[in-house]
């Protein structure tokens, strides 16, 4: 495995070794993390590694996605470790270029997506998916992946990349992983080691509300968005520190929200999202609405 | 040589052209167009053949780059025409796509320059630039040319496009041509067909404006952006038809207008630029400053 800080050599590697596999075909997978990897980035090493030839993996803490009394300082950071991970997991080269190298002048080039990025985190996130859908393009430029690999925890920002790869005609595939919990339900994220023991034990209000929420909908063929939405704040706030950003249920990847009175039953394009600020440390979460197996029959 | 509808037949067609060439480092060099072709394109043309191994010429008038008033309904259009041209000129491949092609949605996705798009044409047709910019990622995006031939007589956006491509970090290098120019001036232009005949003449005091101010400079070294502009506007007013947009002296291509004061004398790296409307056509010419062969040894 090569650890590789610069865009020229990384695209002088990456030259080496295609030509290197005998078919023309070679397909490069990307990973772009921004590092302090968990077994969330770890489940999408492995997707990558089982459906490409070469895989990369990106560590870059991207400046411009970060609003400007956002955590881009504090971000956690701990590249030595994450290069073990990356080894373990088979990885074949991890690109981790500085913030000079990939900004070497303040970009003046932008590369935004609209409708998709005003609501859920682009609401409370001025600025962030501009940041996201900018990085996403010039890693996509430099490493001309064939697939690339995002954990659907941030399902906002899949549907975002996923919109901008089908307007812009990039030749990448999106894969979509599903979301990696901890065994009690919290879902992984570098962010998690911000919260402190209570509000990790609160935290567990997030996965217990989209629990019941799908219970919900399996029990029922009644309920409305609004049930749904009720649903959610009731288990929410049973935290005392849990404050909501937003809980929200809309099609997924549209993020079209439904009205209060539109019923959930029947349909399986549901995407239910939810955002929580636990003290300064802001958690997301959400799932994909399953039609229950007994209902889906009727 | 072979006419192209769609992404999917054009994408299949150069992977089997670039298998079917020896090297693996073929070049596709790409001629970015909106067709009516002349012989300002034919040297693009041109150039491309020389620089390439693949070439691949897109013929697409792009609605997005145009404002609610201006002439995308009747920008002038022959296919026919044009894919003889290209024939002639040796082209591999003439990608035509249709409008719902190229947009089976509306695009939410915009690919935009700050700065350099504010000046200039930048200033005239707001929104102009992004619909360049974004159309021009798309085409990148769908042939992956090595090498993309654009014409200097639209200067801005050979810097926009530059820009672009350094910001995002884009694989491909833009070869800028040369304006070429009728026997008596004109700069060649698609628009040129909408002249009436007086105004076809009359036009000549753009091409003789940007003469003399070469002239000038060769002639004197006290001379200021203001005198530059001055023997513009004084050019150019000859024409009582004319109407100037813009008379502009700035760096290229940084496009940082110079201040009226400003000597350009010395200078290897100024740009003078004019927007002039005729009725309701709009000509833009240009020409780098060159140094005096002289004045460039004191």
């Amino acid at each position: 495995m090569k650890v590789i800080r610069t865009i020229a050599e990384l695209r002088q590697e990456l030259s080496l070794k295609r030509q290197s596999i005998q078919s023309r075909e070679s397909v490069v997978g990307l990973v772009p993390t921004m590092g302090f990897l968990h077994d969330g980035h770890a489940s999408l090493m492995q997707a990558a590694k089982q459906q490409s030839d070469i895989v990369v993996l990106s560590i870059f803490v991207n400046p411009i996605q970060f609003g400007p009394n956002e955590d881009f300082d504090s971000y956690p950071r701990d590249e030595a470790r994450d290069v073990e991970t990356a080894r373990a997991k088979g990885v074949d080269i991890v690109f981790i270029p500085s913030v000079e190298e990939m900004y070497p002048q303040p970009t003046q080039t932008t590369v935004s997506v609209s409708r998709l990025t005003d609501r859920l985190c682009g609401a409370s996130r001025p600025g962030h998916f501009d940041g996201v859908t900018t990085v996403v393009s010039k890693l996509f430029n430099i490493v001309q992946p064939q697939r690339a690999f995002f954990g659907m925890k941030d399902a906002q920002q899949v549907a975002v990349i996923q919109q901008m790869v089908n307007d812009l005609n990039m030749a990448v595939e999106i894969v979509p992983c599903p979301i990696v919990r901890e065994s009690d339900g919290l879902a992984l994220s570098s962010r998690n080691v911000y919260l402190s023991t209570e509000q990790r034990q609160e935290a567990l209000v997030l996965s217990k509300a989209l629990r019941e929420a799908q219970e919900a909908v399996d029990a029922g063929t009644a309920l409305t968005a609004a049930d749904i939405r009720g649903i959610l704040r009731q288990n929410i706030e049973r935290s005392r520190m849990a404050v909501i950003d937003y809980a929200e249920i809309q099609a997924f990847p549209s993020l079209e929200p439904l009205a209060d009175q539109e019923k959930v039953h029947g349909r399986d394009d549901l995407l239910i999202a939810l955002a929580v600020k636990f003290g300064k440390t802001r958690l997301i979460d959400n799932i994909r609405l399953q039609k229950s197996e007994v209902l889906s029959h009727v």
